[in-house]
């Protein structure tokens, strides 16, 4: 089995059910009649939802179902329940891991924790500061079972793959793109919103070079902060997707 | 030495200097002369400050200094600069990390990523479903060493002590208290201010009981979520102090 290619049998994180309402809103608890208070009907303004639009409500706890949006005045909404959708436990779009190839056995405690921090894929990237260009079959295979026993820990039913490396410039800036960058000025808090796809880059031991920072920004990265500290390389996706975790739902 | 005793030539976290403005004003850079924009002449206003206060500046990359706010109109502040205060990377409050007791190495792991991610303090605790009751002098020791060399690795000068275990129940829950809980409804972001000191407690591998989380919040702690996800014991306050991080400064 090559490690780009999971089994058939297992979910994908990157197959979302196209099927579903694009909008999801979280409520206290599901229950037949909801009513949302002024900063959720103020959100469901901003989304441009009407009475009698669909939408999904969840409750953070992996339970989602359909709903109706059947009344929205200027400070408050009434939803009705619909139909259940099958309990996961992913974040609301997908987040990709772009991670700097890392010697030894980092990479397993990188890929471990941000399994269980809820991300769709791990890219391993080769970056300037590199600690290593390649990685072996079999390392990739292993890191993809430290996936896959991680997802089952964390009681996940979709399993990331971890994809062989890429040089960081072939990483698709795609959807809202951030770069961890000690002393940034732009919090995460700032920028996250969760109308697109996440993917986040996080640099080798010694990190990123400034050109290959400047070189994401320019193609629309957004510089994020940490803290003033030096983190070490498998500290920052853990505090970055961390941050993402805390933020999401 | 006794760990809870570190050198009396290291600074400490739990040290402040009391002859500082309180209020602590983040700027793109230290400069003569800095004009702020709505959003944060917005914040001075909640602060309640007005010309001829004094506050502190800093830019993220741990340069702080004395400032003197000379103008404050409705969507625009003027500061001028003062004199440097000593540059340090530590967290606008002190930051407490309460942490159960674990198995094997992987306290070494908690500590060393939570005092990069700037804990002034690590509490250890005993809990219901602790995975150990106590610890040994020498591994304490070891643990204060950890913190040690991650302190200077992240070019911190304040070393956070490790301190010996204590009853979860006895942790003092002053200033703003966290626990992480798995499908909680609150965020980090609802709830966190730099108001006061911070106290984060996470739990031992099976996580805490019902009963000591209703405490904790009977007590005044906000439950918080990092997502509908299970974390592993070790991941939780990687990842809460990796949140904390991206909204701190």
């Amino acid at each position: 089995m090559r490690p780009d290619q999971p089994r058939a049998d297992l979910p994908r994180a990157d197959q979302p059910r196209a099927d579903l309402p694009r909008h999801r809103v979280r409520v206290p608890a599901l229950s037949a009649v909801m009513t949302l208070g002024p900063g959720e009907a103020r959100h469901l303004h901003v989304l441009r939802l009407r009475a009698g639009d669909a939408l999904r409500v969840f409750d953070g706890q992996g339970t989602e179902a359909l709903a109706t949006l059947t009344e929205l005045e200027e400070a408050r909404a009434t939803l009705h329940l619909g139909e259940a959708i099958e309990t996961h436990l992913e974040t609301p779009q997908p987040v990709t891991l772009a991670a700097a190839l890392l010697k030894g056995d980092k990479l397993s405690d990188v890929v471990r924790a941000a399994t269980e921090l809820g991300v769709s894929a791990v890219q391993l990237t080769v970056t300037a500061r590199a600690d290593a260009r390649e990685i072996g079959a079999q390392k990739l295979d292993r890191l993809n079972r430290v996936a896959q026993e991680a997802a089952k820990q964390s009681r996940r039913n979709v399993i990331p793959p971890v994809l062989a490396p890429v040089p960081l410039g072939s990483v698709p800036l795609t959807g809202q793109v951030f770069v961890a960058q000690p002393g940034s000025n732009t919090r995460l808090t700032d920028v996250l919103d969760w109308s697109a796809p996440v993917t986040l880059i996080t640099g080798p031991e010694g990190g990123l070079t400034d050109t290959e920072v400047a070189r994401l920004v320019a193609g629309g990265a957004h510089a994020v902060t940490l803290g003033p500290r030096i983190l070490r390389a498998e500290t920052a996706p853990v505090a970055l997707l961390g941050a993402i975790a805390a933020l999401g739902l």
